[in-house]
């Protein structure tokens, strides 16, 4: 919970200030990106001045948030100047500074107030002001919190955006975090006019051929591994070549398999031209892949989380990965055995 | 809107009945299921006698509502004289009649009170006391506000029954009937001690690896089709043998297809076992499916349609369905241009 005392010194930061810089993690998701642009808008019509500055570019399937790709800008060095003349730099989504990317050393070197918005349990407090609430399902359900004790003036691009954080960030409201705060938040958003079919077209709808033609061929690659506990896929740099699909294309392949109903961990994993294999880890619950990802220097979360493995083939990767995932699925059930409770392998 | 009297007239009937049969479709769904449960449970919590009597065997992926299958059985003959001796019969989630199947005789020459709980806009006032809410996101919303005004005491499998219902009716709150009431319900559902993320796995976990191989298969038969404006799948009886999948199991592969961008209609093609061929059809909006499968004596609702082709191979209907939903979409294409709006090949 955040204090009514934090919020206050939030409003009247912003009441104050004039010249915003907004941004969120590298390689944003539609939590980072609703909540820029709910945001945004929100300062905008309180006529302040705003710009949107990212590391990364917007992934297609946001930006019809910003169709006209007038919102969100990509950080280049002449607008360092804007960066460090701004009052406030709102820092959102970001649980550790180096996922600020490119911004990391202009934001440090800026003399603004920077304020961050965030719900992951990892958040650090790097900011002057950290509004971190590990019970929000999203940091846009705190963008929605600030507005509605601010001014409660909630225009259409708002709501939209801050549907997009919720429905996204909580998997279409499957997963944990879809608390019933969540939910009766989403109930106000569609009083305020969301069609929730239309939205979740936008957000989910394949943004391709080429991407489900490149599903086809990681699934053809399907594999039964650790005694049917791992699900396993890959793609190469040959598919997506012959798909013509875009890096970007490949989320969700690896959650489309973590609903196999036996298997304790899904594993997908990907050749990246001249770096070597991207590895993604789900799990169903019982095994904490953040923990794994982490013994190759990778990270996430408990149920999902990624490696980078540079210079390592996929073949490499894939002989060292499944094996350590393996060997920590049978450790499980062995511990499970021990204290006689039900085992894994029921 | 359900009026105040007709609800008390419910309750009242309940309060002096004693023997109650349920019942719903043919090839139930989550909400059907669900609804059962739910009333189940509710009326016998009042210490009334219940039994659930379908003429469908529940889908494997709904039986965690019902794990020693001790609630919901499969109408025999020997039903008959319970069906007779009931004093209300809640028929739950039916639009027609004809949907009772094998219960639509013994249900109709019952001497038993029929009341019918329904929110499908299609639906024929058959019943003695009709409780019909087009908008209610599913039969689950009317038995939620069934139980809350009768004694508002939800126990915990009334409420995973009911959170079921919901959440496999409206899609995971993605299809347009997610309205604010069925997330203020949802909430209340979370609030009495609903897991989302556990609820999620049960209602949507592939069921087994068969599933995801069967998948596999059909998405390698995946076309364009129609100017790419109709995405194609088949499943032979020769796939469904080599990877012993069930019939169940092909439930949701035809949504997956109706993802894609440029498309306006999703096919799937089912060989079935000696009668001919099973077409699922989706749109994404602008195509009416029902109206296509009536020309061949199927039908459901306008984004999602079946047609039961008997005696009609899969090359056959393929052939003929293709043709008539690719002819719809251009005439629709053409409307629109005439009518100068925009072109839904834009």
């Amino acid at each position: 919970m955040i204090s009514d005392e934090l919020w206050q010194q939030v409003i009247d930061y912003i009441k104050k200030s004039n010249q915003f810089t907004l941004t969120t993690h590298v390689n944003p998701d539609g939590d980072g990106i609703g909540s820029e642009i709910a945001l945004f808008y929100f300062l905008s019509n309180l006529k302040k001045k705003v710009r949107v500055i990212n590391h990364s570019l917007t992934p297609k399937v946001y930006r019809f948030l910003d169709p006209d790709l007038k919102i969100i800008e990509n950080f280049s060095k002449e607008k360092k100047e804007w960066i460090n003349k701004s009052d406030i730099i709102f820092i959102l989504d970001i649980s550790t500074k180096e996922r600020l990317g490119d911004l990391g050393v202009p934001v440090s070197e800026s003399s603004a107030i920077k304020i961050c918005f965030d719900h992951h349990a990892s958040s650090e407090a790097f900011s002057n002001i950290n509004l971190i609430d590990v019970n929000a399902c999203a940091t846009g359900e705190l963008i929605y919190d600030l507005i509605y004790k601010y001014n409660n003036a909630f225009t259409s691009e708002i709501v939209e955006a801050l549907y997009i954080s919720i429905l996204t960030d909580t998997g279409s409201f499957r997963f944990s975090n879809s608390t019933v705060r969540s939910h009766l938040i989403t109930a106000e958003l569609i009083r305020m006019g969301i069609k929730p079919r239309e939205m979740y077209e936008k957000a989910y709808e394949m943004s391709s051929w080429e991407k489900i033609f490149l599903f086809r061929e990681a699934l053809s690659t399907l594999s039964k591994e650790g005694d049917g506990k791992i699900a396993c896929m890959y793609i190469t740099q040959e598919m997506m070549e012959k798909t013509r699909a875009k890096r970007e294309d490949i989320e969700g392949f690896v959650d489309y398999l973590n609903v196999i109903k036996d298997i304790e961990v899904a594993l997908l994993f990907v050749e990246v031209f001249k770096r070597g294999t991207k590895v993604s880890l789900r799990s169903k619950g019982r095994i904490d892949v953040n923990e794994l990802a982490k013994i190759y220097g990778g990270g996430g979360h408990y149920h999902a989380a990624g490696i980078m493995m540079h210079n390592v083939s996929l073949k490499e990767a894939m002989n060292m990965v499944i094996n350590v995932v393996d060997k920590k699925i049978k450790e499980k059930m062995n511990e499970n055995k021990d204290s006689g409770s039900q085992s894994i392998s029921d």
